[in-house]
């Protein structure tokens, strides 16, 4: 865990309320740090429906393995977390690991040991014992409560240098229900389909087919569409969890993922899982600069998300940005290695609002000094036009620091 | 251009011979740099027989535009290369500005603009003020000599810590030819059917579609086998040239690229490329560590690419070699999110001679402490057994220090 807070941060963790249902608490276990909480235990009551999305890393860890098996059942009870040590790549012992843990939490809570979901972040390799949650789980089922979320924040952490959490409210059908959700990140964040840790909470009732298609579509602008170092980790997790106690204030049951009545819970949702995003971005390893990349005119969509992730994971990109320098041939670079149609001479790229480039070159009228103090302020804006369509993609990273040198190059010894 | 020279630079400049009809000078035009050359000149007899591989960005320069169409000939007198500016994204300006240096260097050496080659390397963006070019040129023409061949390989660089240079002899029909090459490198390198810049110079007598198979084939396994940074240049231009002036002492004239006569050849040109890959990457912006990644065992060789570059190209795997950790849980993350076909119970990870991870799982027999004497070393060996089929393949690369970061927060400003 670094010392030093990103600057990027916000300035302090949100006021979260308690969500209808969900109780947890956090416990040292001692998996690899040291006077710091390292375990996460969420209780929930029985019909909770959840739905997650999870890496598309051809070598996920074995909790992934786990929770792709438990979320079929879709309804669930329990989530335990730990950092420290990610149960990747550990073979038998990993799988193990997590049938231990499954069966330790569901003891505990008293439900079966397929409604437990599991996720662990950190260290890639090392074999988990699991047999340090055994005395830790039964004490946090009993210390439960709906509140303080920022210590379930803290316990998830690794190399973040601050806790992520963000909230919201919706009415479905004119009953008030509560979104809640916390995330990690920091390092090897380039989500593929999901992100690193983060677990949304809500009391609304809505069906898990219905809490699947509402995520796996809000994380196609959000955790899709982050990355810091464009290394897609083996544990990228996200879940969101529907306790449905809303229901005993009147709150509908929503069972179609086209039901009307969840149209200001979705936008709800949406925002909430792109401040966690962008909380990840913010807090990417010596990061300097909070960099939004918006390709537009491209032939479609997927082409423009394509080219603003080439610019988003070019070093040389990074590292010009880090040096505040609007370095914008860097940019033209990045652009002709992504492979999409783009026509040298019609694209026209912006630093906040001034046009650097336009017509295959320098537009004539840039000026440096404007521009170059632009480059200094914290949020960085970078627009491309590529000219050819209506396809239109924005993507969040951050710049290329020492700092993510230095903290990898010491992170694991 | 950086003041210390790279670590894993080779001992000396190789003593280069003369190539039988190829001369060169250079010149100081003061495009970008003060007190150094930043010019080459090479005239080479009429009949020269030339061909080119070229970057595949979608917005290359302009004399990368410029040689695409001059080799539709074949046959060449010249080649101006200078570094300082790339002369790329400059729009009509910089499509002039190669006419104008194509049209006085066929003035000075008497032959037809569409005769001259032209290459240009440094910053992406500016205008080139192919005027300075003028007085410069004619004086090039008049001390062209056949040696010193350091002179072409330094007036080339740009933040290259050292000049890059090859030869190789060798016989066809049993008459010895030579083989001469220049380079430069340092970053944005991730050459997509290309490279940076190289220059290869033979005085065999071979028809510009047999060179152009030999470089087409030749690049493969070489300098579309190395990676910086994972940025491809706008500016990737590998050109080999043969004079023919070995006819006159009884090669024979090769037509045809299965002609059994050209084994020798091929054997002695492809050594010579790779080694001049090689030294690119071992030039490397703030490389510390040479390190190739030899993937075997893959579904077949695309696949062992796709897998070797993904590798190759994590920051998080980059940064660790830079910290001399044999941190092979993140080679797992990237072989997962390289998207080919992996089993995570099959995969087995070496460094060096060292197996650290097999069966998905850390090796039972690992030593951390003598695997991480290994990792102090300069030249750093990873093999990844994927276990599927027969599939291999072989990248080289460079670590990511804090240098590199330096070197690019501030080249251009």
């Amino acid at each position: 865990m670094a010392s030093t807070v990103s600057p990027l941060a916000p300035s302090a963790f949100p006021t979260l309320p308690a969500v209808e249902g969900v109780t947890f608490a956090t416990a040292e276990a001692g998996i690899r740090y040291k006077g710091r909480t390292d375990v996460l235990l969420v209780a929930m009551p029985a019909g909770t429906q959840a739905a997650g999305v999870f890496t598309r890393s051809k070598c996920p860890s074995a909790p992934v393995d786990w929770c792709r098996n438990a979320l079929k059942g879709g309804s669930i009870r329990g989530l335990i977390v730990n950092s420290g040590n990610a149960n990747a790549f550990t073979g038998k012992i990993g799988a193990e690991s997590t049938r231990h843990t499954a069966g330790q939490a569901a003891k505990a809570l008293g439900c079966k040991p397929d409604e437990i979901l599991l996720a662990s972040t950190g260290v890639i390799g090392e074999p988990l014992d699991a047999r340090k949650f055994d005395p830790v789980l039964p004490d946090c089922v009993r210390r439960a409560a709906g509140e303080p979320w920022i210590d379930a924040a803290k316990a998830i952490m690794t190399t973040d240098t601050y806790p992520k959490g963000a909230t919201a409210t919706a009415t479905i059908d004119g009953v008030s229900v509560t979104i809640n959700g916390i995330a990690k990140g920091a390092g090897m964040i380039a989500p593929d389909m999901a992100t690193m840790l983060s677990f949304v909470f809500t009391d609304a009732a809505i069906d898990a087919p219905v809490l699947q298609a509402l995520l796996s579509r809000s994380v196609k602008t959000s955790f899709n569409a982050i990355t810091v170092d464009s290394d897609t980790s083996t544990s990228d997790t996200l879940i969101l969890c529907a306790t449905g106690m809303a229901a005993k204030r009147g709150a509908p049951r929503i069972t179609s993922p086209s039901d009307r009545r969840l149209t200001g819970f979705r936008k709800a949702l949406d925002r909430l899982i792109l401040d966690l995003a962008h909380q990840v971005v913010r807090d990417g390893e010596g990061a300097r600069h909070f960099v939004s990349i918006n390709v537009k005119g491209a032939t479609n969509s997927a082409s423009a998300k394509k080219i603003a992730k080439s610019i988003a994971d070019s070093p040389l990109v990074k590292t010009a940005i880090a040096g505040e320098d609007a370095n914008w041939g860097r940019i033209v670079a990045a652009i002709g290695k992504a492979g999409e149609p783009a026509d040298r001479d019609r694209i026209a790229i912006f630093f906040g609002e001034y046009r650097v480039a336009a017509n295959g070159m320098r537009d004539p009228s840039y000026s440096e000094e404007t521009v170059s103090a632009y480059m200094k302020g914290q949020n960085i804006a970078i627009t491309v036009d590529i000219g050819l369509g209506k396809g239109q993609f924005t993507v969040w990273t951050c710049d290329l620091t020492k700092e993510y040198v230095e903290i990898n190059g010491d992170y694991r010894s």
